[in-house]
C-alpha cells in the first residue's frame, strides 16, 4: 500500500478559483463575457451609491480578433464616475481574489470581493493579456496601472504603472480587459440585464456601445438618490458561534452588558439586562472570561430569546410599492398589479427585507408556470432560475389553483425583490438564493398575501363579467319584449326599458 | 468625499466559505445535513478507489438535542476502511479550507479538496464543538485527533492527540462531528442518495444507521474493482495560457520537442514535429525562452491542430452498457431502454466521457418533461436539477415531437452519466455541471442517438399495434365467414383460417 501516494497539497485562492473557474459564472465563453460585464457594472454601482455619486458608466464591447471555430476575442472597457480607488490598493483590489471591500455588513451588489478580480483573471487565462486600469480620487493625480494576476501565488503583477496630472479633478474609474467570448450569443441576455438594472437603478446612467455598433443608452430618471448603504452591526438572532467570539476577541469592553450593547444592533441596556438573567449570565462578567460551553449557551439563548427587536431595516434600501408598480406598468400595462412588502426579518443576524409584485393580464404573456423576476440589492437575476428560492416558492409551494389561478395558461408574472446586508447566494457568479428557511418563509407569505388580492380581482372581474353578460342578456330581450308588446298592443311608443336596467345593474 | 472610507481587506479562504456557506451546499439544516453526509461518503470512496480498496462505509447518524423550535444537534459518524490519513497530514486535511490531495487531473468524486473540512466547519459554527479523526494507514499506530478551525486564519487546531496501538494491523479512518441538521426533511435525500451510489458504485458496502433506529444496508454486489483512476497529463486541445506558463516554469526539458512530448498526452515525436513546423516554432527552441506572444500562438494553435489523438479514455472509469442497462432493468422494468455510449472528448485539456441512458415504459412514472437522473463520476446529483446542463439539454435541446414522444404524458426517464478528470461544477457543493459548450455538445448528441432509438421502437410498436389491431378483426371475421360459408354450403367441418392468418402476420 504504501507505493501509491495520495499527495496532499495547498493552493492559493487564485488558484482555486482558476482551476474552478464556473463556479464564478465564467463557464461557457457566451456566460463569461455576461459575467465580465455584470461584475464590473455591479462594482460601478456598489462604489457611486456608497459616495452619494450619481452613476454615469459607459460599457463599451468591441470585438478584436474573430475567430473560426469561436470564440471570439472581445476588449471590454467599463468607465464610470465612481470616487476612484486610492492608488496604493489598485494593484490588490483588481489583481489579488479575495482582496476588496465587500466583507461588512453593508447592502451591496457585490459580495464576494471577487468578481471583478475573476474577470480580469478570466480574460488572462483566455488571451494571456494584461488589464488595464485608469483611476482617480479626484486629487490631483490620475494613475495608471498595467497589470496581472500571479495566480499561483495570488499576487498582482505591476507590469507598468504610469502618473499624469488631473488638472480637471476627474474621479472614477476606467477598467479594459481582453477577453474569450461570444457576443452572438451572450448579446440578448446582456441586453436584458442592463435594461433589468437601469429599472431598478433609475438614479444611474447607463450607455452601452456594442460589437456591432449599435448603442443603447438608459437615462437616468430621478434626479435623486437613495440613501447610501450603511453598515451595520450583528443582530443577535441568528448569530453563530463564530461570530460571537470573534465579536469578544475583538472587544475591549470588560463586561457582559457593555459588550452586548455595543456590539449588536437594536438592544439597550434594558433589553440586554432582561436577556442575561433569562441566560443566568451576571452582567459584569467580562466577556473574556466566558468558556466554550458558556459561549454556545448564550449563542443558543439569543437565538430563541423573544425579547429583542427585529432588526434594523433602515441600512437596508429596498425600492417601495410605487416605484415596483411604476416600473411594472410602463414594461407591462397589467390589467391588476400589486406589491406586497413584507416586514424586515433577519437570517444570521442578517436583515433582509422581502417585497414581492404579482401582475396580470396587460402584455404579459402566457408561459407554463408563468414569469419570474428575480431582483437582489438592485440587480436582476438571469440565469440559473430553477435553483433559487423565489422559485421554489412559485412553482413548488404556491397551490395556484387555490388563488383561481391556471399557472399553465394566466398571463401571470412574479417579481421578488430582496434586499438584505448579505444575499445568500448559492454561487460566487450570484446567480441564484439559497432556500434559507427564513427568507422562504418571507417570500412565500409576501406571495400568498399578493395572490389572495389577485384572487379577489379575479372573482370580482368574474361576478363582473358574470353580470355583464347576464345585463346583455336581459338588455337584448328586454327591448325586444318591450317592442314585440308596443305592436302587440298596437301601440306606437315602445316603454323605456332602462331603468329596469339600472336596477338590476346596481341589484 | 473623504470621510467614507472604502475600507479594502484581505480574508482568508477558510474565513470566505464561512462567511459564504451557502456556496458550499450548507444552506439550510436538512440540506447541511445532506451535504455533510455526501462529503465524507465521497471522500471514502475516493480514497478506497485509489487504493484498490474494496470499500466498507458505516454511517451512523444520530440526535443528540432536540431543540424547539429546530434544528436539532445530530452527531454524524463515518467510518471507512481505507488507506487512512497519514498522521502529519491529518490536522491539515480536515483542518484547512483549500487543502487536500484533489488537484490533480484524476477521476474523483471530490472535486475541491473542500467538502469534508467544510462539514467541520459547519459543525464548529453551529454548534462549537471539535471534530474527532481516528486513522491508521496499517502501521503499528492509531492516531486519534480532537481538532477545530481557526477560522479567522485558515489553520488547524489540536486539542487533543492520542496515539494508539495498531494490533490487527487495522487502517481506515472514522470521523465523527456535532452539526445542526433536521433529519426529517433530510432523510428522504440521503437514503436516495445512498440508494443511487450504491447502485453506480457496486464494489461498496454501505450501512446507514439513521437517527430514527432504522439500519440501511447496501450491500456490494460485484467482487471485483474497477481499476483505480490513473493521473493524467492534459491534452493539447483546450489548454490555457496559464496552463501552458505553469508547464513551461515547472519543466526541465531544454527544447520544444522533448517539452511537448513529456508534458501533454497522446503526443508522439511524429506528431509534436508536424505540429511545431504548423506553428512556426524549431523543435529545438528552449521552452523558457518563449515569450508571451508566441505562448499565446502555440496556445492557440494548439487548440485548432487537428493531429492530436483523442484525450486518453483509459483514465477515466465509467460504467459501460451492460452495467447501466441492468440497474434500470432492476429499479424500473422498463419496456424499452437503450444506452448511448459517446467516444472521449475533451474541454479546456480535460477528457471527458458521456453516457446516456433513455428507457420508456414499465414502472417509470409520467411526469411532465420527463425523469432526469444526473450521475458524476459515480455520484448522483440530487439537488439544483435546473441549473445542470442536462437538464438543459433534456428540456430545451431535444424536440421531443420529433421522436414521436409526448414529454408532457409519456413515462420517460433520461439517464445522464459524466466522467471526467475534471468535472465542471456551478457550484462547490457539486449539485449541478456548467453547460461547458463540448459537454453539452456531447450530452446532446448522444441523447440524439438514443431518442433516434427509442423512435424506432416505438414507430414499431405502433406498427406491430396497427398490425394486431388487423389480425385481431381478421381473425374474429374470417372464422365467422368460415363458419356462415360452411353452414351456407352445408357442409360439417370448417375450413382452417389459421394458415391465411399466419400469412397476414408475416407480410
Amino acid at each position: 500500500m504504501e507505493e501509491k501516494r495520495e499527495e496532499f497539497e495547498e493552493i492559493s485562492p487564485s488558484d482555486f478559483f482558476y482551476r474552478n473557474r464556473d463556479l464564478a459564472g465564467f463557464t461557457n465563453p457566451a456566460r463569461s463575457l455576461y459575467s465580465a460585464v455584470r461584475e464590473f457594472v455591479e462594482n460601478s454601482l456598489d462604489a457611486c451609491e456608497l459616495y452619494e455619486i450619481l452613476p454615469d458608466i459607459v460599457i463599451g464591447l468591441t470585438e478584436v480578433e474573430t475567430r473560426s471555430p469561436s470564440p471570439n476575442i472581445y476588449k471590454l472597457m467599463v468607465a464610470d464616475n465612481g470616487p476612484g480607488v486610492p492608488q496604493e490598493v489598485i494593484p490588490f483590489a483588481f489583481g489579488k481574489v479575495l482582496y476588496g471591500s465587500k466583507f461588512t455588513l453593508r447592502q451591496t451588489r457585490g459580495m464576494f470581493g471577487l468578481g471583478g478580480t475573476m474577470a480580469i483573471l478570466y480574460g488572462q487565462i483566455t488571451t494571456n493579456k494584461s488589464a488595464h486600469v485608469v483611476s482617480s480620487t479626484g486629487t490631483s493625480k490620475i494613475y495608471e496601472f498595467t497589470l496581472s494576476i500571479d495566480i499561483l501565488h495570488n499576487e498582482p503583477v505591476v507590469l507598468k504603472r504610469r502618473v499624469a496630472n488631473n488638472d480637471s479633478g476627474w474621479h472614477g474609474t476606467v477598467i479594459d480587459i481582453y477577453l474569450e467570448g461570444d457576443y452572438m450569443k451572450a448579446s440578448s441576455r446582456i441586453i436584458e440585464y442592463l435594461k433589468q438594472t437601469a429599472i431598478v437603478n433609475p438614479h444611474a446612467d447607463i450607455t452601452f456601445f456594442d460589437p456591432y455598433g449599435r448603442l443603447f443608452k438608459f437615462d437616468r430618471n430621478v434626479a435623486g438618490l437613495a440613501s447610501p448603504p450603511r453598515e451595520v452591526k450583528p443582530h443577535p438572532q441568528g448569530i453563530d458561534v463564530e461570530m460571537f467570539r470573534r465579536l469578544v476577541f475583538f472587544s475591549e469592553e470588560t463586561n457582559m452588558l457593555d459588550f452586548l450593547v455595543n456590539n449588536f444592533q437594536r438592544v439597550g441596556r434594558v433589553v440586554v439586562n432582561n436577556f442575561l438573567k433569562k441566560a443566568g449570565i451576571p452582567p459584569s462578567k467580562d466577556p473574556k472570561t466566558l468558556n466554550r460551553h458558556e459561549i454556545v449557551t448564550i449563542v443558543q439563548k439569543m437565538r430563541s430569546f423573544y425579547g429583542f427587536r427585529k432588526p434594523r431595516a433602515d441600512c437596508l434600501s429596498s425600492l417601495g410599492e410605487d416605484f415596483i408598480i411604476a416600473g411594472i406598468q410602463r414594461e407591462y400595462n397589467p390589467e391588476f398589479v400589486t406589491v406586497v412588502m413584507q416586514p424586515p426579518s433577519s437570517y444570521s443576524g442578517h436583515p433582509f427585507i422581502v417585497e414581492v409584485a404579482v401582475a396580470y393580464g396587460g402584455n404579459i404573456p402566457s408561459r407554463t408556470g408563468g414569469l419570474l423576476y428575480r431582483f437582489t440589492n438592485k440587480i436582476p437575476l438571469l440565469y440559473d432560475e430553477g435553483s433559487d428560492v423565489a422559485w421554489k416558492v412559485m412553482r413548488t409551494l404556491i397551490n395556484w389553483k387555490n388563488y383561481k389561478v391556471n399557472i399553465e395558461e394566466d398571463p401571470i408574472a412574479v417579481f421578488v425583490y430582496l434586499f438584505s446586508t448579505k444575499i445568500p447566494y448559492k454561487t460566487v457568479g450570484k446567480e441564484c438564493v439559497a432556500d434559507r428557511p427564513e427568507i422562504e418563509r418571507e417570500m412565500l407569505s409576501a406571495l400568498r398575501k399578493a395572490c389572495r388580492r389577485l384572487r379577489a380581482y379575479l372573482s370580482r372581474k368574474g361576478k363582473a363579467e358574470r353580470k355583464r353578460k347576464k345585463l346583455e342578456i336581459f338588455s337584448k330581450y328586454l327591448s325586444q319584449i318591450a317592442r314585440f308588446s308596443t305592436s302587440l298592443a298596437g301601440k306606437e311608443r315602445e316603454p323605456d326599458v332602462t331603468p329596469l336596467l339600472r336596477e338590476l345593474e346596481v341589484g
